[in-house]
């Protein structure tokens, strides 16, 4: 699949210059006709037992295109709503207490930061904010966790590749991270890590992921427990969980959702991830080089698919060049505006950023 | 709209006599249409800051449209993907502890009862069940929380009216109640009501909501906080929970699935809720009746929308329902099969139904 067939596959290709898979990918229309035949059966079929069974397959399909994307087993990858709330099963499960520390970054997504705070004011846990390149030598005789981002969603700065050699449990905000840049979980040497189905990997928004080694498992108390959780969930009181990494599963996931999510990463997949990887990285770093030669200064970043640059009014800003069809998101707190370059985009949409920039 | 109108909204009637809300409601082909447009819309648009927008827009129709349902504020509803999420959300988030008493019924569903199995294991709270009808009386001085379902899920049967007088906290389980029933969390006197969308209010799967009253919420300790929880998210470490209910809302509801649930939710507002719950306590009435009259054992139910009844062989029974066209579900460790009556079904349905009986 090259690029002019990939690109094909987005519908919002073809009048927008998008660069906002930090947020939420382009959707693709074989997604969009995935999600839409399963609301059609469901509607016509009705719900009923082949409905469930549907939705298993669909499920199991999913976890194992996500594990791929990962690098890991099936067994360890619970399928989730958003990086948010697989960065809150491990936080909220995790037994730590007062005069424990985590070890976090200064540059953390609120859904990373909402967990931290959970756990200060519900634990007594201390949170240890440092440069995003500094946590593998922040850990000290009280560090419980670190907690940080793969790839930071400010600047597209990358975790420290020491990480992998730190001996407390490392949990990744990989939502910037997966679909993105290269995911090995094992060669990162995390012990979690959350991704986000709707941004890099182009599905819809409520998919995600989580995957949790079988060592930190046995740590984290699951907290939320429904049906399909639970191993045989007709022992009422004396249901157990399953052994493996469904315990952590979302409660409720449609088959339409689970379907649109999984034809957009097959997409991906097919189109193979070493392509789609290099592709973006490579144009991302066009794009910080073109930006320089300008003149407009690009954040310090890693070798990652974001580029943010510096903007004297960035929620001005955004808003301008929305209107000239090219699609960014400003920094809250930051002079900046962020540009997501993934392997669908390609240099006219560069050159119509560039040719919208002030100056 | 006269039975009719409604009826002709749901494909599945066409075919099929469907008696299964209580698992899944039939599927309405505007709630497809209205999921069909926002899936459109953010393939070919973008998910711009028009998309998150339009997701905020439809959020709060959303709330208000339940909280209608309920009889309650939109403040104190909170949107979640499941009856199970919302209940964990409030299990999960009280401070109980060991000596502490949770007095349930002998017949919840396992979302419920694996929340209740997380408070004795993780926080050795004692699990008291007792029969249905014999909650209200069976509080004592350990007693911390009731919980337990508005209409219980395997026969039909209702709480007792008395959990309107007692002193310690309600927690309703209303999965069956929500849509089939009225709902008036006032005159029911409970704390916490969690509900399903995708039951008897047709809405899709990965929907449903959380009442708490404002007394209660100070209580429940926020456990899983991401951007959506947060009066203001830049905030970073010091960012403070929305004061309402917005708190315990799910991290990540696509707006296809909130148009969904809306759509499907305002068809049956418009058919109007005491119709609709009337229409359906008739028929389902009705049916408990007439299998009576054939000599089939009907499980003990109250006013509710339920009926389940003897069967020597309920899974077997279940499929050939099924293949007779009759969609029933099967009660796990009951000899009973259930079927949901609601006000979309007729006359004709019940028919099918009897003339499928083995006797």
């Amino acid at each position: 699949m090259d690029v002019i067939e990939l690109r094909a596959e987005f519908p919002v290709l073809r009048k927008l210059a998008y660069l906002n898979a930090g947020t939420d990918g382009p959707l693709p229309a074989r997604a969009v006709g995935a999600a839409v035949e399963e609301l059609r059966r469901e509607a016509e079929e009705g719900r009923t037992q082949a409905h469930a069974e549907r939705c298993t397959e669909l499920e199991g399909a999913l976890r194992a295109t996500y594990a791929t994307a990962l690098g890991c087993d099936t067994a360890d990858l619970a399928l989730t709503t958003s990086t948010s709330e697989g960065i809150a099963q491990v936080l909220g499960g995790l037994e730590l207490g007062s005069g424990d520390e985590i070890v976090t970054s200064d540059e953390e997504h609120p859904g990373l930061l909402g967990a931290l705070v959970a756990a200060r004011e519900l634990k007594g846990v201390s949170i240890r904010p440092v440069a995003l390149a500094e946590v593998a030598e922040a850990v000290g005789p009280n560090t419980r966790l670190i907690a940080c981002s793969h790839v930071g969603w400010m600047s597209g700065s990358l975790a420290p590749k020491e990480l992998a050699e730190v001996d407390v449990p490392v949990l990744l905000d990989g939502a910037q991270g997966v679909g993105a840049i290269e995911v090995d979980v094992g060669a990162l040497g995390c012990d979690a890590y959350a991704g986000a189905g709707q941004k890099w990997l182009c599905g819809p928004d409520g998919s995600g992921m989580l995957y949790v080694t079988p060592g930190l498992r046995e740590q984290v108390k699951v907290l939320r427990r429904g049906y399909h959780n639970l191993a045989n969930p007709t022992d009422g009181l004396e249901a157990r969980l399953h052994e493996d990494a469904r315990r952590f599963d979302s409660l409720s996931l449609s088959a339409e959702a689970i379907a649109c999510a999984l034809a957009a990463t097959r997409l991906l997949e097919s189109a193979g991830w070493s392509t789609v990887h290099e592709r973006a990285r490579r144009l991302a770093a066009r794009l910080a080089e073109l930006l320089s030669e300008r003149g407009i200064g690009v954040a310090p970043r890693g070798e990652s698919t974001l580029v943010s640059f510096e903007s004297a009014d960035p929620e001005a800003e955004r808003a301008r060049f929305a209107d000239g069809g090219v699609v960014l998101r400003d920094i809250p707190e930051r002079p900046w505006l962020r540009a997501s370059v993934g392997a669908w985009n390609d240099e006219d949409d560069l050159e119509r950023l560039l040719g919208l920039l002030s100056r």
